[in-house]
């Protein structure tokens, strides 16, 4: 369905060729300020487009809000939000290339048989336009989440083709047991990570091997994919729900829900099943009690912070499904993307015959780039969306006689951050 | 929350020290024989405690229908579904080491922090008991899948720690490039991982360094991780509902609600980051006219087949979200078992103290062959859901009127698979 | 939450003084001719301004289709709907009578409770502006419902205050057993209603009684309620979950989320418990054979009638939470609009002092001829969504092999109406 | 679906003639005292076969707690419940005349064209057997009620057939303008209502002239149909979910899915049409500053209360779809059951032939006593889905800074009774 989340939902619409994009936001708490001046920035940074040297403002992709706010504050109703098509008229059937060959490894072939509808711009709603609906919600809900507990969600690009900033080694099979990366998770933002525009990789060295590496295969007419890490900071204790709605099931989901994604990996991940248990396992310590100078919602409120941390990071802030307080980190893989302006030999929708496509235009060579705040509004989403679940659950508990056995809820609300 | 799906429905509820583990089924087809003997096979392949060379019948475990059939039929109404567990007495609590630390790694603190309750078991629905539910449900949707697609789920076991089946190599960065891997997946079956018992690694050599690696590991209390991958074949095409639940994130989804799973990826994965894609994209050939011995009830529907399959199938059988008809297959990481014997040094629940932890009993080194069932499982309730999803698409769509620009549907229902 | 339905899912946002109303509507199936001109006359029906002589062209309340359809046939993905608010500027917050003292009765005072932000136009999202969107989705559903089963759904007065169609009587303590309203439920249509704008109560000589009522209240600066009754033909067989989804649940959820309503009735109704079991239970009789002129989508698919009907309908066509093709027909109260001009004493928001609140303006002194449109959509809406889930039960029954003990499913779906 | 609630969810199985029925409860908060003996009391209210002299110590329709519970306190994980079925052997299929006669008003042949399978019991889930896991579910979640807000919910007959406790006048065209009524509820509690066994009208008179009057229909193997009221005290404000899932919303959908229902009126109701809104509006008034002996959760949290409550309470304790802390009340309407012992003239089921069909056996000549409990455990449903959505809103807003714009949330939680 085009609805994603439980308490904090947000349903998206649109796809290439039509009048707008956007989408309805429902259950974002009321009493928080909001403008577009939130929402644009990661918006800006989706378009098409950018690139190092120069920021030129670019008035495309404006975001409208249309209702769920009132002199600038939330009412706790639907939020609407529009971001207009500059070109929405879709061309007319004919009888060209594309309208007789589905591109390979591209949607045209698999929405026809799902809907019965040829729209002329293929794969419909797996046009890369659908995602400016989640990183607009995503941008409201990464408002709250700074607000309330100074959450910080951060992206960035970790591997293109085959050039990786933390390869795995036989020291270091994943990059969870590498001090060098899980230094680097502790101090990474966004401003740090746009210093390395175009490619968002965030180390003066890879990066350039990556840029490097997409302009040879722009050059030759082919793509190739790479993989995005994202870390989600200041996270509080308690949030995901057993059993099916596991953290990391939920961050998956969104992750591969996004265009292109064809794997995910929390922690330690794939690299994680050659460590042994005894190295593996992240031993409790005492959390630091680092005063937080930071002012959040949870600080105002005198929320406590979680009394223990783990020592080393390999369950990547996550354990039995629920977050611990560390950092949650995960890598995302992209593929290639599908449409190259080689000549392909394919064939034709009816299976009739046997030709050759050649896509026109300039393509995209490689989308791990643009996917970063992609990935940060998805992550938000998830991560809203489990705290607010959590908070309803701690506010219920609250109401309750204390018993013995049980460990009363703090009179504010869900475990404070540790401030890794 | 404890429900998985949208129109195939199951909630689960139970944890390690109560009367009874169970689920409720919503939404299976009236009109299909189901008896206990259709989900037992499955609950005994995940049932502790098996081995290569003796099956002795073993009353653990069994499943009880409580409604929802009459006469051994599906009435179309809630299935409900009941294991009792055997010893439901949890310990008093007393002022045992477990009861002072949380075990590294495991759900033990993350729970208390979430529930404020600290149940005796620890980790509460951590448990391994938990996926009995998801076991006896994913057997029904694989009945259903069954004799109306001819639908085969089958897992395996392609690596423990280091010791892979299909390891990476320069010529093949991922399996989905390597013609060994995609010929086994065109043939494997149940029986035969059966037949490759403790480990179910279908490969002689491969299947026995992995039992002397996990000896190796339990001689020195140790645990170790690995991978299982999965394939579903004869998948109808065009399943999968865009855009957040791609039939990937769904997948991605279900499995990583797994306990202990780390990473996910489908089709050519992480390894895919690396194809340029000029060779990842795989090209569209029309679909072989096999006739399909196979009675199932697409074929007695005169269901057509889908005109198209792929060359290649590094895309593991999705495209754009949606199932192309080609073989999905996707894998999945399992982190080391976070319990061992080895001492370990951990702080206490408080904070205030640190200590040694030592867990007592046998445990298990490795649970990779055990959660095979469990995967092909999840892999079913996705595939089941979805597929009732799209065939309530596409009976509505057989009650409009014809236009030009759609194509009609079929007289009889979702396409048939391409038999590949 | 802002959405309403399963599969047919229709999510809307807006409220008073905000840049536009609109809707998504997701699932609706792909591959049927829509366009603005299919939704508008319902949108009109519902504008404030309508009257019996004049119909000026108003171009107010322009719905604009922002995607979902290309051509001008729908796609399958979601439809974006919005409608532009003329004047969207709320007034500055002051010190006027409004913004101290919470209306009676209206919904000023409970927003505030929930969300804590009192909006400027006080009620936030009860404005009767929200129930655009839900018009706007319901002409969709409708749509379909009448290409697919030619089913026919008309709403109209049946009192205003005291002034009733059809009076409870000792003989008919319920409409249910008077001949006459079940000969006018058969042959209602919309253009009828339309012909006694501005009531809507199809009985020249009740409409004029209730015109003169209303009219006699806008006079003293008072309001009055009344009740609308709805009629749904050709409904298909079979729709309706069991056992929390029963067809008049999903209905009086629908209604009741209708601002201003009070009450709701299916069939018999309230009047149904004075009537003996012997006399309400309605008796089976074999179904017309009427060929059925009507060409619609059930026609065409071969899709056969249901056997039976019932002699009686005093179960309203739904039996056991499920339809049984007879028509289904209910009554939903609405109360007296709470605005009214006369002053009234009430309290201030903080409870400190008691005043006298006088609104100003011209209000409606009645709404239940334009809630007419809005108590259509939501039935359409209803039936619509349990369409579409009998529909994919019925597909997937079609693909399991044949059982002694089960009805074999049509070839060609649900079963269809009877004509009646 | 077989699912109802957002945050607090209840999925029930069972029908006649299977293992057992029962429920699983999702999202019941962690650390509240629960155990059968909470549970069990309604289940005994429900149960058939009770009477005014005699309660003798019947050990049927006892409940087993599966899960979700440890030492007698909830985990917060899933609640399984469990209650067998005495006679679980469906008889053999044959050619009596119940399998060739679908019941007239009965769920067997709309059930039928539902699933295409024939249960031996006719209707399948619509057995009054299916109400038992509601009222178990429901005693969990009015235990949090009470304990989190004092919250009481009583229902109690209020007619028979045409004998009704407050029927309608010139002078109050409905109860909710009837001083009577209004004393009443604000008094009333369950073992008040108890004390009027066999029927449950809490009034002496009315309550021997019903038991005459079924008496009389029992006497001549007819049924009747009645209303049974209800009242829900002390809800907080600010409950009730706009615009789709406003409270009465929720509660009629709630009723209506209570086998034999007809009709739902909130406050006013159908009468409250009648009623001018000069007259029929809720004035508001200071809420008065009774102390509340009572110990509750709120209480004890400090929850302050509403500053406001209303005069007059026309509108049932809801505006605008949310709870303003006045009492709610409401009104259900139940048919005449439809198994009667006199002959009744029917079709067959293949519509061939008309016949007599006679129910064998004593049946229940009128439900309303025992739907009591059923609709007492709906409402508590309902309001405690509401209210921990309104939980969960709170808690969010309370990590918000401040805002002039809006009404700081109290420190502890949702705003208390008014303890009218």
């Amino acid at each position: 369905m085009s609805t994603f989340g439980e308490v904090f939902r947000v349903t998206t619409y649109g796809e290439s060729h039509c009048r707008s994009v956007g989408c309805i936001v429902d259950g974002c708490p009321p009493g928080m300020e909001l403008t577009e001046d939130d929402i644009q920035p990661q918006m800006n940074r989706r378009r098409p487009g950018q690139s190092s040297i120069t920021t030129p403002r670019n008035e495309k992709d404006r975001v409208a809000i249309q209702s769920g706010t009132e002199f600038g504050i939330t009412l706790g109703t639907p939020i609407g939000l529009v971001v207009l098509n500059e070109d929405q008229r879709p061309k007319d059937y004919g009888n060209k290339t594309m309208d007789l060959y589905p591109r390979p490894s591209h949607a045209d072939w698999t929405y026809l048989e799902k809907y019965g509808v040829k729209a002329s711009s293929g794969g419909g709603r797996s046009s890369a336009r659908e995602t400016i609906g989640r990183v607009a919600a995503g941008a409201i809900a990464e408002k709250y989440l700074k607000l309330a507990y100074g959450v910080e969600i951060t992206a960035f690009v970790t591997s293109v083709g085959s050039v990786h900033m933390f390869p795995p080694t036989p020291e270091y099979p994943t990059p969870s047991q590498n001090p060098a990366f899980m230094e680097l998770i502790q101090n990474i933002d966004r401003e740090t990570v746009d210093k390395f525009l175009p490619v968002r990789c965030p180390d003066e060295q890879a990066s350039q091997k990556m840029a490097d590496y997409i302009a040879a295969f722009k050059e030759r007419n082919d793509s190739i994919g790479g993989t995005v890490t994202c870390v989600i900071k200041n996270v509080p204790s308690g949030l995901g729900e057993p059993c099916f709605d596991k953290l990391e099931a939920k961050l998956g989901h969104a992750m591969l829900s996004i265009p292109a994604t064809k794997g995910f990996e929390i922690g330690s991940g794939f690299g994680g099943c050659e460590v042994p248990g005894s190295i593996h396992n992240d031993p409790f310590i005492r959390a630091p009690e680092t005063p937080g100078t930071q002012e959040t919602g949870a600080g105002r409120a005198g929320t406590p912070r979680p009394k223990l941390t783990t020592k080393t990071n390999n369950s990547g802030g996550i354990q039995g499904g629920i977050s611990n307080g560390a950092p949650i980190y995960f890598r995302v893989a992209f593929k290639p993307p599908a449409t190259i302006s080689q000549a392909q030999t394919t064939a034709t929708y009816d299976g009739e015959s046997e030709g050759v496509l050649e896509a026109k235009g300039r393509h995209d060579p490689c989308v791990v780039p643009r996917a970063v705040p992609i990935v940060e509004a998805m992550a938000a989403l998830v991560v809203m969306d489990a705290l607010l679940q959590q908070m309803g659950r701690h506010e219920a508990r609250r109401h309750l006689p204390p018993l013995k056995q049980t460990v009363p809820p703090a009179d504010s609300g869900v475990s404070r951050d540790t401030k890794q």
